[in-house]
């Protein structure tokens, strides 16, 4: 077996066996396949796609090159969210503490972010004192004694993954369906929790351009997820506009101290959705059970007090969970409307690059953010709005205004013509089938 | 421009413009593009292939990267003949002289073989003393003096062919209509002749499989020489059996011996066919006076003459070509048939792989050859045979006689139906149009 006759097969869209394509990985990820042997292959993937086997196959390769977490010992189900990358994406930030407030543990493993999409990690690093880099032993003691932890990766997940998604990024093979999920679902099945919900976003910003396409990857790896054995669901959610009206570090935990105060806005009931999916699909919870747990979680301020334990368990300084005033932001400016009329587009990649331009995100893996920077947004799809209306608040520390604020000016677009209002979801799917919304 | 950006463009079978085109050629030549970006958007090209206005661009891009020969100084027409690969294809050895002494130029620029085709460099070399390394000087002046020469390729012509072909030999990207036409004819063009003909073969050992294939690249090639201002045909033929009965390199001199002399086999009526063909393309010439010509220069012996005499022009020993017999040859040995029945399939390919196992090929670059080995078949397809006569006669030194013998076996299937002549070729196509024969 050569990697040439992997590649010829794959050209004329035959299908490769479990052998091939555990060649490919091995060879590929100790260095004995060259990048242009693999390149070139990718790129005959995406244009002929993989089989349902071979995605599962190319999964599963992925998978053993590194190692595999073994979060039994726990005693409990270990529930795990995933998302395919959003602006004002916080959600985890809220989840970790309601679901543990449920009985289920959350032992996150998570990532920073790059470009112009935040990472979880770093959001939480804006917490002072806060310790990302737990040793494996803390962790699980931190999940055993709290209910949820978030770290960053320590672990060697499915280094296969991260040497073929270098290479992808700089040789347009991403676009494709059983790459995507090969990628995704090896680190989800490597990182151990046995109820897994992905978010799977789709628009311009995204991974997947239309909701279709969206739903039809977040079927492969439902279905790839619940051959490994996982309870596994996705929702599939639009990138029409940031999750949260909070976009930057200390801005979306800030959004997040809002929700689990109680305020009902756009985030609660992403939140909410997502929470609910996850605890029916442990199957120790019905809709209405799973919809009660939440509430009480909420309105008993135990999921606040959740967050704060864990924040203090990591290392952090708890206070500021209870007195978010003392999180230093940067100035404030304003961002003003120019006419009258209705909201009808928000770009969000645009709102996400405008706070990498303040400072608050990586261009470079080395680049260190400033926690205090990003946006506050005054509105959101279908907002009606005056000449002179506030449309979003800007916290800079003198970098990158100007750029950002022509970003700013140009992804909010205001039209004549009032909108309909947003769902939460497209869709969700699990193994039972797919829920329309 | 952005190289992603192009391969973006490809990968969704959109057609890349002049400028995108260029930016790749210049950039992968320089070594800006890295390998592994220039193979993915090669496998996007083969899969999604080009327009023809993108393979014209791509070959001047290719054509421009290097040297440009010039002939007019020669002040006179100069004819090359070009094949895309075969077993047993000396007609450049018998071409050069037979059109020398029709009164146009052959200033050949030949290759070496590597893999299972032998190269016409070699061939010549097993005539002592022949000097394939001349010049651009004294091999102007042997092409004044006699009208032909035919050295090893000196020029820097289209360097970035040389290294996209060793890409794509390696990353499952050779068989592209786009790709192959752009490597062929930007070498072809930037050698200076004004009239060729190309042989473009099919079969299993060649580039494109079937005839249908051959001649789509045929058409495509002739429109590029044509646009380019050339004087351009095409022959299609296939590769079922050896083009000649000799196989290796003294043996694929000695056969062009017998068809200067006279002997009307197979390769003679193929070399006659690309004489007269090229002839008329000249302008210079109608059917029947190439014809006339052709037969002339064998009946007369001027070609044999004109032969021997650029050899001696070369530095080579011109006795040889007067007397053949001083050619040494390895030991003989026989390959008899195991039945009675009809030779039915030659796999051509297996006789030249039996060759390079003798020693009389390259498997790698640094190879050494031994001149004296190689295989004289005795047998085509369509012959009628008894158990125990003579398929194949070996020629060779004790090295890879098992191998080859095997490889020869295997190569000359014998069944019990007759089987239909063998045409001289498929078709011929130029700017007027295409003639099947």
């Amino acid at each position: 077996m050569t990697i040439l006759d992997i590649i010829e097969k794959k050209k004329i869209k035959a299908e490769l066996t479990t052998e091939e394509i555990n060649f490919f990985v091995e060879g590929f990820t100790n260095g004995t396949i060259p990048d242009y042997q693999a390149s070139s292959l990718l790129m005959a993937i995406v244009l002929n796609g993989m089989t349902d086997r071979e995605t599962f196959d190319l999964t599963n390769a992925m998978l053993h090159s590194g190692d595999i977490v073994d979060m039994s010992h726990l005693g409990g189900t270990v529930v795990d969210k995933h998302s395919t990358g959003g602006i004002g994406d916080s959600t985890t930030l809220a989840l970790a503490p309601i679901l543990a407030c449920c009985g289920v543990y959350v032992a996150k493993m998570s990532g920073r972010g790059l470009g112009f999409t935040g990472g979880t990690i770093d959001k939480l690093e804006s917490i002072p004192g806060f310790n990302t880099s737990l040793t494996e032993e803390q962790f699980f003691d931190v999940v055993k004694r709290v209910g949820c932890a978030v770290i960053g990766q320590t672990a060697n997940l499915a280094p296969a993954d991260k040497k073929l998604y270098a290479l992808r990024d700089v040789t347009g093979t991403v676009n494709s369906i059983p790459l995507i999920c090969g990628s995704i679902m090896s680190k989800k099945l490597a990182s151990g929790s046995d109820t897994i919900l992905l978010d799977v976003k789709y628009g311009s910003g995204a991974f997947m351009p239309t909701p279709e396409q969206a739903l039809e990857l977040a079927q492969k790896m439902v279905q790839i997820g619940t051959l490994a054995g996982k309870r596994i669901g996705a929702l599939i959610t639009d990138m029409e506009q940031p999750l949260s009206d909070y976009v930057g570090n200390t801005l979306e935990v800030l959004g997040i101290l809002e929700v689990l105060g109680g305020k009902q806005n756009r985030l609660y009931r992403e939140i909410k959705e997502v929470a609910v999916r996850l605890l029916v699909l442990t199957g120790k919870f019905d809709a209405k059970q799973a919809e009660n747990a939440f509430q009480d979680a909420i309105d008993s301020g135990k999921a606040l007090a959740k967050l704060a334990e864990m924040v203090q368990a990591q290392g952090g300084d708890a206070s500021y969970i209870l007195h978010p005033e003392k999180f230093v932001l940067g100035t404030e400016e304003v961002i003003l409307a120019s006419e009258y009329g209705y909201v009808d587009q928000i770009i969000a990649a645009d709102i996400g690059r405008a706070c990498t331009h303040l400072g608050g995100g990586r261009m470079t893996k080395e680049d260190v953010i400033d926690f205090s920077v990003g946006v506050v947004m005054n509105v959101e799809l279908g907002s009606k709005v005056c000449k002179g209306d506030v449309l979003c608040r800007i916290y800079h520390n003198g970098k990158g205004v100007e750029q950002a604020r022509q970003l700013l000016v140009n992804a909010i677009h205001i039209g004549d013509e009032p909108i309909c209002t947003h769902k939460i979801a497209y869709a969700y799917v699990d193994k039972n089938g797919v829920e329309l919304y």
